[in-house]
Order: structure tokens, then sequence, then C-alpha cells
């Protein structure tokens, strides 16, 4: 199975399919009580979709390997995550709606510490207020290179987006954060010929930035990481032949959803869960496709908030009827990842997965936990399945041969 | 895993493996009993190759993927079918027997009606019967070409067999069906250079056609589609060293057996499935490789006949003791795909399998059924990995490496 042959069989009708990734959904035991988040959470609605549906489990890359949000989401849409690769830069720029443009080479930068001799004491300057990242940001504004434009965003803290611009250039170039304290950064070069010019120019952005920021300790000096161009990613509605849209709080998923072709609502940053399943809602009759998108259970595993997590699964839970009662064709939950509260991280294990339509065939999973779902009727996939599979039981996808 | 590293390690014995496959053998749940079709059956002796034998699910093509029975066969028997494509013309002579030679271009033919201003209002021509279907291609076989021959065969009421044959022929040429009513046919017209003498073969084909019955009403027109080859397969006796026979009533899966190199025994179409059974057991002493073919669960399937599709499988389990009585070392039973009475077409939905043989570790499935298999020992393959397991438990695959 891979993209092309599923574009050759793809066709479009009129049944609806909704996705509903809780970022980082999947978790590990709590060592008192033996149970993921998953299953310490009440969850009555996702237990009868698990009961109603088909469950199993889906590892975003393979067998040990943990995704970035980027990969992961990828693979959820159906787009191998190692063929389509999007780079820090790239993923920064989507993160704060950054309007990139083809050609644009993006980079990650931080603020940084360096002593007299030039070598690295702080990568973070002191993790400068974000206010303080904006006023840098806009006294670097003032470089001007010599064949490209350099734009500059703050993003959050000691760290900003730089975007060159301008014709031919390319982003196979070293990065200049040696990625430890105690070294001088690295100088840029080009690794390919064709890169040669957007090295220079880097390397002429830092030389210009070190000297306007000698006076502006701690932050008296830039590391940047990450170059990488627009990736050029078929649209799923050219590929699936859907009309998607995306109901997601924060930039990244929402540039995610873009760079594959998905419409995107605007929504506030604010929203509750129960908001973004009544925006869908609003939105429902116009689409034949919904991604809709819950940060807020990653956030809690990251933060390693076990009980944060537990709440936040029920939250969703509490506003699955909202969803369940547009009766789509197709409705599945999953996450891009697993983030275990224990591991405070993405991590390795494989997501927990249930599909409802009235075409799949039941299994004996009677709630939706890790357990049930790696007992589940359809086993163990890649999330690269999901797309396929869940096409096939809204019947929208031909028969391959005759 | 793939053909050529298996063609490498598989030899020669005496064991026997019998691959019994279930057209459409796979399910959905009635909606009233919640049961699949072989759920409802009663199958005590498949249950009984089940707690004997380890049980698994296979996907034909991959999650999502719906095959036709060309794919699904070839899945079964080893072959990619990304790889080896069979078109629809050349299916459609595999159906009827019809001896195609190499470099033969065939085509899947419907008489149809057309307008006074050539626009196609009926494409089945008011579904005329056989026997006018053959008059018909007695009258069209009188068309002579000017460098190929252009043969003719009546299939089945409006459906007909076109065979282009003679040297340099190639069937990368567009088709003339344009698949819906108010259009004109559509031109035939090369796709690459070397198919353009039988570009204009066809063209001049259709256009004596098409003159030959101007009063033929309804069936005064011609559409062709499906322009295909004998493809290049390697024989089952080249890769697996196996003398494969095969049992089938149907002429397209005698035909797709022949496609890979087996012989096959003549059966008449109206055999039971008892008189299938008895027929393996007739040749069973001169071959080690038996391929059972029972078309009718899939035709139940086809018809939406849940009961009818019960009731095919109950005569598969009654007649399974003239088969486990034989004591062959591998047996199989599975289907090429899914047919559920529930969408009347083949669908997605993986497929029961169960193999038994002394040599098999066993595991906790004590029934054949979608749900067992689900949970069996083998786990979720794709229907590729059938082939070396069978050889495996049949000891005719040596190791690889030292």
């Amino acid at each position: 199975m891979n993209q092309e042959q599923i574009e050759r069989l793809a066709l479009p009708n009129s049944s609806k399919i909704v996705l509903v990734v809780v970022d980082g959904l999947g978790g590990l035991p709590h060592p008192e009580t033996g149970q993921t988040e998953l299953e310490s959470a009440r969850t009555p609605n996702l237990d009868n979709l698990a009961k109603k549906g088909i469950c199993g489990l889906i590892d975003p890359l393979g067998p040990g390997l943990t995704p970035g949000s980027g990969p992961a989401h990828l693979a959820l849409f159906g787009y191998d995550p190692f063929r389509f690769v999007i780079g820090r830069g790239i993923l920064e720029a989507l993160g704060i709606d950054f309007p990139l443009q083809e050609g644009d080479v993006a980079a990650r930068g931080n603020f940084c510490t360096v002593d007299r001799t030039g070598v690295i004491t702080d990568r973070r300057a002191g993790r400068i207020p974000t206010e303080e990242c904006t006023r840098l940001c806009q006294l670097l504004s003032q470089i001007k290179l010599n064949g490209a434009q350099a734009l500059l965003s703050p993003v959050r803290g000691h760290r900003f987006l730089l975007v060159l611009r301008g014709t031919g250039l390319h982003p196979d170039i070293t990065e200049s954060d040696p990625s430890q304290t105690g070294l001088e950064p690295n100088p840029i070069m080009a690794l390919s010929p064709e890169a040669e010019q957007t090295a220079a120019l880097a390397a002429e952005w830092v030389r210009q930035a070190k000297a306007i920021l000698s006076d502006s300790y701690p932050a008296n000096m830039v590391l940047l990481r990450g170059f990488s161009q627009h990736p050029a990613i078929p649209s799923m509605r050219t590929i699936y032949k859907l009309n998607p849209l995306a109901v997601a709080t924060y930039p990244m998923y929402r540039g995610l959803a873009k760079l594959v072709g998905m419409e995107v609502v605007n929504i506030d940053i604010a929203s509750s869960i129960a908001d973004e399943f009544a925006t869908l809602s609003q939105h429902y009759a116009s689409y034949d496709f919904f991604f809709l998108h819950i940060k807020q259970a990653d956030a809690a595993g990251e933060d390693g908030n076990f009980e944060e997590k537990v709440r936040v699964i029920e939250e969703v839970d509490a506003a699955l009827p909202a969803l369940t009662g547009l009766e789509p064709e197709v409705i599945v939950v999953t996450g891009d990842h697993s983030t275990p509260a224990a591991l405070k991280a993405h991590s390795w294990h494989p997501v927990p997965l249930v599909l409802c339509s009235p075409w799949c065939r039941t299994d004996e999973a009677n709630e939706f936990s890790e357990r049930a779902c790696a007992r589940g009727g359809l086993g163990h996939l890649p999330s690269l399945a999901l797309m396929p599979l869940a096409l096939a039981h809204a019947l929208k996808l031909t028969k391959f041969g005759a």
C-alpha cells in the first residue's frame, strides 16, 4: 500500500469521516494503580465507541521510534514521515502562523550568552522573557543582506524564527548551534554546492547579529539550527478526493493541516475542548473530513501531570456526544503518539485507536484502553494505515483490479 | 521476504499442502445477532481444525484495500499483486477458458445501444440474451484487419471478448467505453508510440463492427475496455519446487491457476462442494500442492444472501473430513478476500485463516471465526505471507544463512 495506489482508488462520496486526535494519548501505568492515564479516566462515551467499533494500536513510525509532532501527524494523515520530512525551521514557522512563501529557508534561532572569548556559557541566554526576545528581534531586523531578505519573528522566551527569502536558496547548510556550552558557535557551511550562497548569507547574518547584540548581555549572541524549506506535499484533496477541515487551537497543528491541504477554522487558542467540538458541529455540513486536534493531553503528559492528563481525557469523553450525535459514517479517536506522564516526554509506545462505522467488523473490546486496544480486532498497525482504513469504512475506495 | 528469496530456499519433498480457498469467506456481523456468516455457521470440522491448528487474519492487499479476484488470488499464491497486474481483458479470457497465446491483446467488450447521432443510450444493449450475443459475435467474426487477427468469443448477456492476435501488438491504448450514457464512444488512441499499430487495429475493428451492427438495434454498437496482455509470471513449479494441482469449477479461477503454472482438473461448473473434495482425493497421489476453490460463498455474499453464505460454509465444513482423512502435512483454509452479505460486494476486511500441520504452534483459538482469528497465534499477516508459511510447515524451505 502506498499513497499513489490510494490516490488511484479514492473516489468522492457524501460520507463523513471525523478524526479526533488526542495529542499524546497513549500512556504508561501509574506505579500505584497499574492503570494508564486512559485506563484511569472515566470514559463512558469512549468505551461505548469501543463496544460498537473496532480497536487497535497504531505505531507512528515503527516499533521503538519516538516521533515529533510533525512526523506523527503526517503519518496519521497518510504521508510517509520518512519521505516527507519537515525541518525544524519550517515547523517553527508553522507554529507561529508565519506566512511562508515557496523557496523560503527557515531556521530555528536561540538567543544565547557567550563569554569574552566567544565561548557559549548559556544556550538560552538565561531564558529571557518573550518581550525582550521581541525587542531584540526588532533590533536584528535592521540587518541587510546582499541578495536575500532576512525576516525575523519572536517565538517564545529565547526562541525566534529566521526566514531567508530570495531566489536560489537551499537549506542544505550546517547548524551554528553546537548543542552544548563550552564551545564556540559552529561556522555555517554549505553541505552541497547549490547551498553555498545560502550558507554565505546565513553566516553573514550571524556576523551582523553578533555585532548588534554585543551590548545585550545575557542575550549577546544567536544560535541557528534546523535550516529547512517547505516540503512539496500533495494535497489530501488530490490524493483522497476529500474536502477536509481542521479544528485545532495550536498554530503548529493548524500549520501541519494546511501543509496537507486542509482548510483551517479560526479558533482561539484558549478554546475549551467542548468549544472545539462545537466548532466542528457548526461546519459539519460543508466538509467531509474533519481533523479535530486536542493539545491538552500532551501538555499534561509533558508536565508529568498524570491526574491532569486523566482529567483532559475525561473532558474529551464528556464532549464526545456532540460528535456522535452527528452520526458521521466514520469516527476515529486516537493520538499522534504517546506522551506518558511517567516519562514527561513523547514516547515510542503504540497509540490506542478506535474506529466506529456501520461497516466495521466489531471486536471484543468493551472499553477504550491501551490493554483493550492491544487485543483489538484491528491488531497492531502503522499509523500510515489509518487513512486507507478510514476511507474504506466510508466506502470511498474502489476495488483494486478485477 | 520476497519471492526471489523464497525461490532460493525452496526445496522439494514428499509433503503435501492443501489450500482451500472459500471465495469471499470473511464477513460482517448480522445486525440482529452480531455474528458474521462464518460465526453463524455450524462448523464442527473447521472448529476442530482451529483447535488443532493455528489461526490468524490475512490482508490481501493491505489495510483498507479491496481486491478484485485476480490480485486477491495472486497474493494467496505468493505473487505481489501490485507487481503482477492482470488486466480486465486477460481476466475475461481466463474466465471463458479462451486459449490465449503469447502476445495476444485481449479486451472486454459490451454490445451497447447508440442513437442516430451515435450517442450511447444503453451501455448494455438492454442486456441481450447470451444466444443473441453469440449470434452477433459470429456476425462480427467476418471482420478482417490488415496485420492481425480479430478473435471473438461471447461471454454472457451483452458481454464478449475480443482478442487481437499478431506480431508487435501492445496493450497500452485507451478504452472506447466512456463508462456512462449520453456520450459517444471514445476514440481509441495509443498511450505510447509502441502501441500505435494496436490502437489503429482496434479503431478499425470498431469502425467495421459499427457498420455491421447498424441494423441490429438494440445491440447496434460495441464498447471496448481493459486492453491487456498476458503478464509474464514465473511458475509456482520454479519458485516453490511444487507440483501443483487446481480444483476449481469456475473458469476464471482455473485460468488464474494456469497463469501461475498449476495443472488444472477438468471439473463441471455444476459440481458440488463434495464433488470438488472427491476430485482432489482422486488426484491426491500425483501432486504435492492442491488449490481447491469454492466459489459459492462469494456468490452468496455478492447477492447479499447471508443465510445462503452460512449454508455454503456449512457445506464446506461437511465436506472437510474427506480432506482431513488424507492427512496432508499442511491444510490451510482461508478466503481470497471478504464478501460480507451486508455490503453485497468484495470488501477490505481481513480474511480468517487456519493452518493445520504437525509442525504448527497451536494457539487458543477453539473455533474458526473472524473473532477467534483476530486473536489467533499467527496475528495479522499480508496474504503474501501465506505461501512461505505453508511451505515452511511442510518443511519445504531451508534455512537462510549459516
